[in-house]
């Protein structure tokens, strides 16, 4: 019979309903799902029996869903600041790949940013990055949920050859875990200007037999629209509906990108943006226009990209600034409210991969992955009028003290359960010390 | 003899020479100052006696310089979110002022703001609200550096029955304070559209006469721009000019709203501007130019405003903020590197309140206002290239471990060693009590 525990909680934000805040109120997990949502004094009397958390001080929310994220790439962070995309990525960020991308460099990349996303309320993250059957193996270790990119590129890597040999290991990796409650997948061609149209035809076919969405850079920039204009005369969102692939399987990452016409597309054809404000703003790429797509009804998820381009993967602060920043946007400070920016943390992210029946809110049937922050620190045990606005403006991922995932309590008091933070130290020390090494 | 103590930190950012980070250094304080900046092994070996702190997974930094808030406003934050600037103010936040505003209100609110600023790294604050007498003895009580803005608007308040009483009352104090070593001041007409010609001109002789900076909101927002050309045909700055208030004393917040003339106008006069972004973003006001503003030589600060339109005191985000937005803004990668807003974060501010020769970087010299971040938490002990990086785009204000102001240590190990942290609760408590009250 599966385990069964109370976690009780000073406030419980379900997300689902909408803008509702329980108080003193107790989630009851049956294993690794939500079976009751109740009152804490009518649990205390109805299940005395049942090992009991308390959170007396703490908001309850459901876990994070990071739509967007490239692990391993943690080893990079801040190793080249404050240029723009195309610099950053050519002159720094492939050339340290090109030297030290491998098996070890992503275990080692995706272990280091595992850890930093629990401690930071992420119980799911949807990745895209080479060798994703290491980043497999690291998540499976770890306990967290992962939706593995299966990603495809036009150039050679030192994981594969060309499209077709990643395409083939990718299928063989979802064949090999497809079953695993804890493991996702998603078919993720790099980006229009790196993919041409063969395996993007082939994915669009893949994507139906096997059920997958689609995990795309789209539109991240101005240059990268104008470019395919100049060469092609089509804008890349035109060529992706020409090809089929503009259509509910669609995760379109970025989108800064978007003219009238095209949001209305998107909206009619149900594609979900994946909206990655910190990263956008950094390497200057533009603005997602997010408060339009959520009145044209567009789901919008959050990611946190990569923390070579953030730089981290904070999804607390992501949620801060995506709120913020659409109100600048839009000149409209009532746009993304607190609670909106909270719901494309977590239920915007589970519907944009397929997974709004099992994750992303509290409801009874629901996986039993949950954050716990504490609010009784002096930043924010001041005068609450309402939990969602501290929790979004002015609380701190460092103020998350517990974290669950499917039941299991990975985060517990700060401190990782599964992980050893001392052997984290030391994997970070080793890859400092390669990669600032001076050529020889 | 002025007691002296050495302190080892693992990478030092003195921000004044720029972009140099010293790794394995000491400062030796000797009382409130700065006696000596050098490395740790030799410290070691020359000054063996002296007690000395160990920092050895820290970056020290200068104290960061909070250049425009509403100290007060603590008790006020989130009780009304996601609204346009008038909204806000006129529905909201004007009416909980008039109801509550009271000497208890500001010595309330201010300690929970003097509280979350030493716990955040915040060693000097230039404040803006009224009863800045009690503002004055509680920054006394808790050692934090504050510079009182002497408030002046043309309407009653329960503070002062208009400009002239409160210019009075503002005379007093600064004939009380100005010679005491943590207390600064500043002139603080409210805005051009609630102040008139008369204080003004006023004002503009005693900074004069006193030497005092002038700090006051100017293009907010577009709306008031556009409501002072209706109404007079002139710009607010415009009018200021003419009244003579355009020069270096002049510390002109927020300026979301600037033509290329002003611009020059400003360079030319040697106008601080303070920065807050995040203000600005929430209320949908506009987006300050800093980037133009730096590249025309004008020195900016930054500043959190009050914690009921940002939600909080946190200069950590707000630098973070100022970088990526910026850059967003400006269109372009490059602008605002990490180092830059770090340096409007304490340098800046210092000069805007001309206090660049006390206070702002880690110079011989210069009054011992120091912040240690950890870096050795796991979110930034991963490979660390670039700790000024680090420290901008990944670190938190929870990372502060120990703050010091004027050689005194105001927060150990996150302790704050002068404020009773759960009397800060019971005042919370209090207030919410008080502003969450249903009218009988």
């Amino acid at each position: 019979m599966p385990t069964e525990q109370l976690i009780h909680a000073r406030w419980v934000i379900p997300v689902e309903p909408a803008d509702r805040v329980l108080e003193h109120h107790c989630l009851r997990l049956k294993g690794d799902l939500i079976a009751e949502i109740l009152p804490s004094a009518e649990a205390r009397i109805r299940y005395p029996q049942l090992p009991a958390t308390e959170l007396p001080t703490h908001t309850l929310i459901p876990g994070l869903v990071n739509a967007h994220t490239h692990a391993a790439m943690n080893l990079l962070r801040g190793i080249a600041d404050d240029l723009p995309l195309h610099t950053w990525l050519a002159e720094h960020i492939w050339p340290a790949e090109g030297r030290w991308l491998s098996a070890e460099f992503v275990r080692d990349g995706t272990r280091l940013a595992v850890a930093e996303m629990l401690r930071g309320g992420i119980t799911c993250f949807s990745d895209m990055y080479f060798f994703p059957e290491i980043a497999a193996e690291v998540a499976l270790e770890a306990g967290i949920r992962a939706v593995l990119g299966l990603v495809v590129i036009d150039f050679p890597t030192p994981w594969a050859d060309g499209p077709d040999q990643a395409l083939e290991k990718g299928l063989s990796l979802h064949a090999a875990l497809h079953n695993h409650p804890l493991i996702g997948f998603t078919l993720a061609p790099h980006a229009p200007y790196s993919v041409s149209d063969a395996p993007l035809m082939r994915i669009r076919v893949l994507a139906d037999q096997l059920g997958l969405p689609i995990h795309m850079h789209i539109h991240e920039t101005a240059q990268e629209v104008a470019e395919a204009l100049a060469n092609t005369g089509e804008r890349p969102l035109a060529r992706l509906d020409r090809l089929g692939l503009i259509s509910p399987e669609l995760i379109a990452v970025h989108m800064t990108q978007l003219e009238a016409a095209e949001i209305d597309r998107l909206s009619e054809t149900g594609v979900s943006v994946t909206h990655c404000p910190e990263s956008n703003l950094k390497l200057a790429s533009g603005f997602c226009p997010v408060a339009r797509l959520r009145k044209a009804g567009i789901n919008v998820a959050l990611g946190t990209d990569g923390a070579a381009s953030n730089n981290d993967l904070d999804l607390f602060g992501e949620m801060r600034t995506a709120a913020l920043l659409a109100k600048g946007v839009a000149g409209d400070a009532t746009a993304i409210p607190a609670a909106e920016a909270l719901r494309m943390a977590t239920l915007g992210g589970a519907l944009a991969l397929g997974m709004g029946e099992r994750i992303g809110s509290l409801e009874v049937g629901k996986q039993a992955d949950l954050v716990a922050v504490d609010l009784g620190l002096l930043e924010t045990h001041q005068p609450v009028y309402h939990p969602v606005s501290h929790l979004v403006y002015a609380a701190s991922r460092h103020q998350i003290s517990d974290v669950w995932v499917a039941g299991k309590r990975l985060l517990h008091g700060r401190v990782l359960t599964r992980m050893n933070e001392s052997a984290l130290f030391d994997i970070a020390a080793k890859w400092q010390e390669r990669l600032t090494e001076k050529p020889t």
